[in-house]
């Protein structure tokens, strides 16, 4: 049921047609108006832009409504999203204007070889005297792009720009999207390796599994800048703020919660590692062929790791055996897998975060009088598990703090300075997780993961605010 | 004498010295006041920021000179140039503000995902809901930066941060910096396409001979988005518009006259290629080795390909020895290869662009009282040949059409366009090309380089001003 709005510019004949016989028309089709503009006024006729909302599958019965209508003329029908993108998303601003020679001579030929000459010298000034120290490249090469899969680097692009648009108006990060031709490993990790000297950090994004770990892997160690695949540890830092925050409603320790996360793929490896950092002792990783146990031997690194850690349970099983007497199910895998019966089975004060996208593991209705807490990636439900909230934080600390990378403990602090926006007084089964537009979230990720780079030895700098 | 511009903080004692002392002091040091803000005004004492205009051989003496004074305590020195860049010099701007989640759904998940379907679908729609439509890549592997040599990525930043502000300032369009840390051919081929999908032009930069040839030979066959390397093709296409107004004012015409070129590196080579294509008949390449001779056997391919044309005469000779009767030199080499004495050898009428940086082939004091024309790269003269006039309007005229690259007739237009700013009753030996703020600059290459786009047959759309 994806909602959509349009904007339809309409002529009105006024002599066979009132206002209030178009909006009646859209409303009986299913559209919502949510604003009105005149265009052209006028005694016979008169043109306007009707914005409405409206479900997608129910545009083109607006659209026949109005046309067979006797004294509507409808000019044009666009579609708020389209028009949002047009010309793209982001802009490119010099910071100062160069109203003449003295200004040129500045900024560039003559004046700015000094500039260069003084890098040279000392490389570590690109960051004061460049955009190095504020700027991000977004990373994708297209393969794994929201639930869409391999729709390539030109139709990923959006994505990115979008990302690009709340580094900047989140956390004030200057983000380029870089969207690449090529699914090659060794090739993705060599291009961003050769274009990383403007950029101060490197956000990948919607780079399928399994390649996604070691690009992920090869660039952090082979970089100095720090490296951030948002997918996995976007999603891992989300999880576990709302899970700390989901324990405290229910009064239960993570130490002792039985955890099942199914989906182990970049988002659920990065979730296990957390939990595990986190403190979790009874962890459960499914996949499509049922437990990961402890014990086990797997073709996947990632799995075989796993399998290697003493907080992971030796049974097996399929996800709906497993699911028994759980406490916290984790779903990042596909939707409609689990119904209210399998919910059932869990331990009481059950939470659910079911993160499928777009469809949850459980449909939310029918999950929500059998679990204390649920979470979902969606907006249209109470807690929305958004990674949004991570990684304006995140980057804002480590370019301020010039981190050589984004460890573990950074993560952790960071989850932990999401879940601690929402007070105690505020916190309820259905008030988990801030909202991205709390004022409180990048500013609060900023400090712990400045505080944990400073301690963990992997910050090159400490800002005016720590000193 | 390269010059300066600094801010001088400093602590003034009433009781010991008036202001006038110290702007006494700041001239007999050979500085030059241009603004002063008080800070902190006082009875006793102030504190002011004093702006002065000094060759850099001179800050030392000043800030000893003021140091040494009684009732003067220097605060600070900062550098006016190094202020201007702290930071870095562009940043990245959001189109549009995301005020609620109905806002972020349309920009950012889930409303996007229509978006990136319908490119998907349709790659061709990259061009109107991604930025690509107007941004540029400024590529440099940092080997070539002014005449700094090979500084490296991280020192080449600042010019092509300058080069995105130029490019935005003076023609809208949006240029991203590109920074490669690696000097292998193969490998910055591989890169540029790699990372091409969201960029709609690549200009080259700074890259040195012979591997720039290469470079951008290959990018532009196997990319069909425009590459231009700008060192080459820039410098080539103001010259010729230079020679085109210089021809004018000495009343010769292109087809007969005899022209010296020396230095036959990137710039050179594409100076010697638009002077072929502009009609030149009498044409003589001289690099280190003295004149590159009609049928003289090469290794540089470019010098081969000139061997080989009919118009480069098949006299060897030095230099000095070729100069003799050219109607036209044109020095893109070193600094101090000629004298008054050499120029005289000149055909009368001469033509003179000595372009050489920062100092040109022959002292422009020595060269003016035997010359008819004179032109340099520097700011300081008269007829400044200067590429910041082509680049901008190429590539606003470039992607306005959606070329699929900038070939001859395209430069050769926009040489022409750059030209006929300069009208005949403003046209003189001292003014025969515009200057960079002049506005019909851009405009006017803009239209001349989509006419011949079109008529080429390398535009991809007729923008709506052509139609």
């Amino acid at each position: 049921m994806a909602q959509t709005s349009i904007i339809l510019r309409i002529e009105l004949d006024h002599n066979h047609i009132t206002f209030g016989d178009v909006a009646a028309t859209i409303g009986k089709a299913g559209g919502d108006i949510t604003s009105i503009d005149v265009i052209r006024p006028g005694k016979d006729s008169s043109v306007r832009d009707i914005t409405v909302d409206i479900a997608e599958s129910a545009e083109a019965a607006v659209v026949e409504a109005l046309k067979s209508h006797v004294g509507i003329k409808l000019i044009n029908v666009s579609d708020r999203t389209f028009l949002a993108h047009l010309g793209g998303k982001i802009n490119i601003q010099p910071t100062l204007p160069i109203k003449n020679r003295d200004d040129l001579s500045r900024v560039y030929t003559p004046g700015v070889a000094r500039v260069c000459t003084s890098i040279h010298e000392d490389p570590k000034k690109a960051y004061s005297l460049t955009i190095k120290r504020n700027t991000v490249a977004v990373v994708t090469d297209g393969t794994a792009v929201l639930g869409l899969g391999d729709i390539g680097p030109h139709a990923a692009a959006p994505v990115m720009e979008g990302k690009a648009m709340l580094f900047k108006q989140l956390a004030g990060v200057d983000a380029f999207p870089i969207c690449l031709d090529t699914k090659d490993t060794e090739e993705i990790i060599r291009t961003v390796k050769s274009i990383s000297p403007i950029f101060g950090g490197i956000n990948l994004e919607d780079i399928s599994s399994p390649r996604c770990f070691e690009i992920e892997t090869r660039l952090a160690e082979e970089l100095d800048i720090p490296v951030f695949h948002d997918d996995q540890h976007g999603t891992a830092v989300v999880v576990v703020a709302g899970l700390l925050n989901a324990l405290k409603v229910v009064g239960k320790k993570i130490d002792s919660v039985r955890i099942v996360v199914n989906g182990i793929g970049a988002a659920g490896v990065s979730i296990c590692k957390m939990l595990l950092a986190a403190g979790v002792t009874r962890l459960v990783p499914v996949d499509r062929e049922g437990a990961i146990v402890r014990g086990g031997s797997y073709e996947h690194p990632m799995w075989q790791w796993l399998a290697e850690q003493p907080q992971v349970e030796a049974e097996k099983g399929t996800l709906k055996e497993v699911l028994r007497d759980a406490d916290v199910f984790i779903g990042v895998s596909r939707g409609g897998l689990l119904n209210a019966d399998d919910i059932q089975t869990m331990a009481p004060d059950r939470i659910v975060f079911a993160m499928a996208n777009p469809v949850p593991e459980i449909d939310p209705e029918e999950a929500l009088p059998h679990v204390r807490v649920l979470g979902t990636g969606r907006s249209d439900y109470p807690n929305q598990i958004n990674n949004v909230l991570v990684f304006p934080g995140i980057f804002r600390g480590a370019l301020d703090c010039r981190a050589r990378r984004i460890n573990e403990p950074m993560k952790l602090a960071a989850a932990r300075a999401i879940a601690s926006v929402v007070t105690e007084s505020e916190l309820n089964e259905h008030y988990i997780i801030p909202s991205i537009f709390n004022e409180q979230v990048v500013s609060k990720v900023r400090r712990a993961v400045i505080e944990a780079a400073i301690l963990t030895g992997t910050a090159r700098r400490t800002p005016k605010d720590f000193r």
